[in-house]
């Protein structure tokens, strides 16, 4: 239960009939709508001005408390980690039987059995909760003999279950996959979610025809909100080398 | 061609191997990537909490320009008017064949026909620009012999085409409805984009367990950015009935 308004947000006024539609379908949910109707028409204007105009209102919205958005336009795309692991792991397994291992919060919210099953309904998903290794691998520990006897017993039920596809369904396990492939043997795939989500941002960026020139230099800025020199040092290990700009922003 | 960042973020220091993989797979893309560290971690923090942090941080980097984001969690669930009426229409059609009317704008986007084609791939889909329908409807003239006239002419290839479903795809349109609905006869469904998003936003927020309690008192706020006796005006006739909260914001 949730008290929040839903957010509405259109270049002017047509987004009404939504706003209209939400009202008559929803009638205990508040409603805040935005209507740009100092820069309406958004229709003869550039790409990047709309994206910029809608950013905009998407963050005045947010910064109003809405619970969701509804708009026409999304600013920008927005990729998140679970659908594109749960994607590679449909086209990845032979056998139907496939894998998740992640934080106790995520295997509890069923995130990547609900992706794989909205992707192929009634595929068997085994997850399994692995609470250790985040911390073997804030402390470094990649290729511990502690970390292999860990992760032997937690990954014990998932052969059992004959998984052939294991998609590793926290951001911190990429850096033991080495450890990983050797306990469970090639006969296992592992889907790798941060790599599956980068395939997945340069199929957006080429969708929406935002891919940076070729000869463009890229900067990698880091802003974290407490704590630069632990970031900072923990984080290299997790980058695989040192993090140039990194800035501190307080936030909350 | 976009020169702007990449954002990511993430609670903490994992989302450090998305940018890893992000860094590697799109070697001219600039990246900022932002670790709420403060509050670090978001897991025992309930789900308003997390929430809220998200919009935050979200906020934060739109205001930074990024081009896309990439999140282990979406602050508020985002729901396009696109997809809901293109899933609508490939649910209603029998011929197979689908027509869609929208704005100059829209109908050259073509994001209609490529949601469509995800859902049911080569569906045929006849598109067809009305630009006179938004100063139409913005007239107030919904059942005026000029604006039956312009929709017989707009029409007549989609009749020819042989559509048996049109899809609204101009949230000004629905306001046309029982005059589209004439002319096209009983044998062509109209999918009515804003009826679809409302209902596509109540299975948001359901599945997110978001919904307002049954004794919520809804409230109902309009945000413009300019011109509020105009918005008030038209506005009535969109939303069928007064517009009791408007607020002026100035932006940009």
């Amino acid at each position: 239960m949730n008290r929040a308004p839903l957010g509405v947000f259109d270049s002017g006024i047509g987004g009404l009939t939504v706003a209209r539609a939400l009202f008559e379908r929803l009638p205990h949910e508040s409603v805040i709508y935005f209507g740009d109707t100092a820069r309406v028409p958004y229709g003869p204007k550039s790409p990047d001005t709309v994206r910029r105009y809608a950013a905009e209102i998407l963050a005045y919205l947010l910064g109003r408390g809405v619970k969701a958005l509804v708009s026409a336009r999304s600013p920008v795309p927005l990729v998140g980690v679970i659908e594109p692991g749960a994607r590679a792991a449909v086209a990845a397994t032979r056998s139907g039987k496939i894998g998740v291992i992640g934080t106790a919060g995520t295997i509890a919210s069923g995130a990547y059995e609900r992706a794989i099953q909205a992707l192929r309904p009634d595929t068997p998903v085994c997850a399994q909760a692995c609470p250790l290794f985040v911390p073997l691998v804030e402390e470094g520990w990649f290729d511990h003999p502690a970390t292999e006897l860990i992760a032997r017993q937690y990954l014990e039920p998932l052969q059992r279950a004959g998984v052939d596809v294991l998609v590793l369904g926290c951001t911190h396990y990429p850096l033991l996959k080495p450890l990983l492939a050797r306990v469970l043997g090639a006969g296992v795939t592992l889907v790798d979610s941060a790599e599956e989500t980068a395939k997945a941002v340069a199929r957006a960026i080429e969708q929406g025809d935002l891919a940076a020139p070729p000869d463009a230099a890229s900067v990698h800025r880091f802003v974290v909100s407490d704590d630069e020199p632990h970031f900072r040092k923990v984080g290299a290990r997790f980058l695989g080398e040192k993090l140039q700009i990194v800035e501190v922003v307080p936030l909350g």
